[in-house]
Formats: structure tokens, C-alpha cells, sequence
């Protein structure tokens, strides 16, 4: 079966997840903070989710390293859509996730990366998955053995914290607009019984709760390529990442992630009250 | 007048404020994402305000230096109080804006550093502020002659942008729920003329504004450590910082900081009506 890869290939396919990364890392900040590099469009007037020439310039260069060295694998990605593979396992691409923080010239937009089990529609379980914030120069990877951070402090590895009850738990979303009236409504309920609750931070928000600093992140309307990485990093530092039913989140839609199994199962139950 | 400093004396506190921000750089960063390191008390317990070990250590650190390189200037700090000088200049410090950022390990909580004239309060116009963020290793510094940013991509020029309708604005806050009831309505009602809103980035949100890359922030409750910066490093890039009536606000309290002076008349006049 495709999880069960050799130590080579798990080894080749982490060298790539890092080639990508790199160049994505290039592509993206050749246009950040720039204005007359940017051509935003509006994909969808009504959401305001900005297509910037960096996104695709980004997602091209990694598909090229992809269709070089891992020709046999499938690609999902944000801009350029689906190529299906013939090894059973597919590259999640979303070249800046949070493009209306790269946009506002924020620090927390990122490179996600996943490699996961193809699935029929969307991918399935993610094997491996990376974080990367290009303007710190920070990254984050998880899945294959691995559970690390690089950037400006060195390397470290990645663990989820204990915390257990809600009321000492921090929370956090992108928009404090989630979703629906009625998931809008959910979140708040639980925004209520945490200690903390903060905005704005993308996919930077579930790199935290890897790294031991923060607890929950709850967030609905995703697509499968802005949450297969953070799956892979979260899971392999010991979280857990669901949809709101407590199913897989492989698909995007309703996610919960949290530091683990026992915050995870009272902010679901406060969700669904 | 303190004002008219000569060429020395500015190219001295210059000098001085850039070594407040490298000692403050390392102290804070020495506690920042670690656990043990970290002895949060709440100074407000409604507020959620923690004070952490790094705070009291970056300021003692840039005292320090003050009391041996100016002793003739005041201090105004945020963890050890007023400390009266008598050029008429004082040194107003906020080691740690943003300490719930700090605590969720976010990347955009700042040391602010301004230079300003003593009042008898709180201190009257800077002359100087920096802010800067030590995770990413970037500094945003403006006054006496000076509006540039040092950071992961290099030095550059800072300049407000020219954004002229709210329809085009992007507008930041810490936090949704911004100061009082009516200051909160206040804010939503703004924040529905603009094209995007986003939260959660503390002073961060002031140096963008500074880099051309927002448009405006509002926020209330503000203290005179938390804006006597950002003041002098968006005036000195261009922009205009004054209070909701177009006042000074060098004491803190209701803060409207924006790109330019027709963006600003627009928000204030939503901001009041």
C-alpha cells in the first residue's frame, strides 16, 4: 500500500517537500510587499480571496519540480487544479495560503505542502504535510517520523501542549466571521468558555498549536489543500485535527484542530451543544 | 526648545534607541516560546493582561542603558513606571506590546521605543519611535530625519500609501471587540465601509501602515507606551495617528492611525457620525 513507503522513498519525498518549499519560498516574496508586482484579481467577488501573480507563479514552480522528479504521483492544487497519478498518493498544493494577510503584507500567510493518499475527489490522509512562513524564514514539518520547526531560533521539535480544560485553552480563528449564522454561532459558544481567543493569523494559527504554544483553531469552508499540511504537522506533534463530527478533515469543510484528544473532544462537544 | 536637537544629540538617541531594541531583542526573545521561562500573572484579571518575565527584563535592560547614556531624560515605562528627567525629553517604553501575542507565540508582538517631549502627565509629541519585532528580526523606525524598516528582505524606505476611499481600505484592529459598547458600534460601523478588516497583529498592525501595505487601524484604551511610537514612525512615513476627534493622541485612549490625511477626515467622520 502507498503508506507503507521504503526509508528511500521517504527520504526522496522529504528532500522534495523541501525543494518545493524553497522555491515556493522564492516565488512568493519576489512579490511580497511589492505593489506594482501584484495583479490581484477577485476569484470570488463576495469572499474577497485574491489571486496574486505570486500564487501562481508559485504553484507553477513546484509543479515543475513535481513533474520532474515524482512523475508517477498525482497533484491537488489551489490555482492550477487536479493532474491524477498512477502510485496512489497525490502532492496537496496551496502556494500562499492566507492571501489576504500576504495582501496586507502580514507575517502569516503560508506555503502549505502535503503529500497524502489519492483519493477519489479530494485527497485522503495526509502522510506528510509543511508549514512554511517565507518572510520569517520559518518552517514546519510533520509526518514520515518527522515533527520539527526551522527558523530564526534554531530547530526545534514539535509538541503539542497538555492543556486540558477549555477555560484554560487558547483559541484561534482567522475571521471572527466563521462560516454560517448557525457555525458562526457554534464557535462563539465556544469562544465564550476558552481563556483566549485571537484572529488573523491563516495557517499559522495550526503551526502554533504543533508547536506547543497555543490550543485550539476552529475554522469552516476550508478546502482539502488548506488543511492536509496542517493535519500531517499537527497530528505527527501529537494533536489531532477533525471535522467538526469528529470525522477526518482530509476534505477541508468544518475543521477542529487541537493539542490533544481530551481538549479536542470538550471543544466538539461545546460545537455541537 | 527640546525639539531642536542638534545634528549630535539626534545622531546620539538615534543611536540610543537602536541599542534599547537590540538589548530588549534578546531578552525577550530569550523567554519567547518556552514554558518553563515564562511567570504569567494577570495585572487585570478582566482584561487578561499578563505580565511576563521577559517584559520586566526588557525594560530593566533598556533603563539600564538610559540611566547610564541619558540621565538627564525622563522614563515613562510600561512595567516600572515614570521616572521625571530634566531636558524636557523622555523615553517612553513598552517592552512587550501585544503580551497575549507574545504568549500564543504569534510573530507579531513588537518592542515599542519612542523619544518624546516630557509632559506633565503623560508625554507630550515624539520625536522618535521605534518598533520593533524580534522573532522576525525586523525593526520599523521613524522620526528625526529618519522613516526606514531593517528586516528579513532588507532596508527599506517607508512610505503611507495613497488610498483615498474607504470602499479600497484595509483596515486592522487587535482585537473585535474594540474599547466600549459605543466604540465598539463606532468601529463596526466603520469597518463595514471598508473593504477588508482583519485582527489580531498588536503594534505589528502600525508598522504596516508605516510600509505602505495597510490603510488605517482604530483602536481604544490605549495607553501613551502603546501609540507614542507607531505615532513618530507613521508621521514620519507619511501618515497621520490622532485620536477619534483629530486631536493629538499622544496619550493613548481612542486611536486613529491611518495611510493619509483624506483617509483619515473619511474614517474619522464614520467614526463620529
Amino acid at each position: 500500500m502507498s503508506r507503507n513507503l521504503s526509508a528511500a522513498e521517504k527520504a526522496e519525498v522529504i528532500e522534495i517537500a523541501q525543494e518545493l518549499a524553497d522555491v515556493a519560498r522564492v516565488e512568493t516574496l519576489c512579490h511580497f510587499r511589492t505593489d506594482g508586482g501584484l495583479d490581484a484579481e477577485n476569484k470570488e467577488v463576495a469572499r474577497f480571496d485574491p489571486v496574486t501573480v505570486a500564487d501562481r507563479a508559485a504553484e507553477a514552480a513546484m509543479r515543475e519540480i513535481l513533474v520532474r522528479r515524482r512523475p508517477q504521483d498525482g497533484i491537488y492544487g489551489e490555482e492550477f487544479g487536479i493532474e491524477r497519478g498512477r502510485s496512489g498518493l497525490t502532492w496537496v498544493l496551496d502556494p500562499i495560503d492566507g492571501t489576504r494577510g500576504y495582501m496586507s503584507g502580514t507575517p502569516t500567510w503560508g506555503v502549505l505542502i502535503a503529500l497524502a493518499e489519492e483519493g477519489e475527489g479530494a485527497p485522503k490522509a495526509p502522510l506528510l504535510g509543511v508549514i512554511d512562513q517565507p518572510y520569517i524564514g520559518e518552517r514546519f514539518i510533520g509526518g514520515l517520523g518527522l515533527a520539527q520547526s526551522v527558523g530564526p531560533m534554531g530547530e526545534r521539535a514539535l509538541k503539542a501542549r497538555a492543556t486540558r480544560a477549555l477555560s484554560q485553552a487558547t483559541l484561534f480563528s482567522t475571521f471572527p466571521e466563521v462560516g454560517t449564522a448557525e457555525e458562526g454561532a457554534a464557535f462563539a459558544q465556544l469562544s465564550r468558555q476558552v481563556r483566549l481567543t485571537r484572529y488573523g493569523t491563516d495557517c499559522y494559527a495550526y503551526a502554533l498549536i504543533a508547536a506547543g504554544q497555543i490550543d485550539l483553531v476552529v475554522e469552516a469552508g476550508l478546502q482539502p489543500y488548506d488543511v492536509q499540511a496542517p493535519i500531517a504537522v499537527i497530528e505527527a506533534a501529537g494533536g489531532i485535527v477533525t471535522n467538526w463530527q469528529g470525522g477526518p478533515a482530509w476534505a477541508g469543510g468544518q475543521v477542529l484542530a487541537a493539542a490533544n484528544a481530551e481538549l479536542h473532544a470538550a471543544a466538539m462537544a461545546v460545537l455541537n451543544g
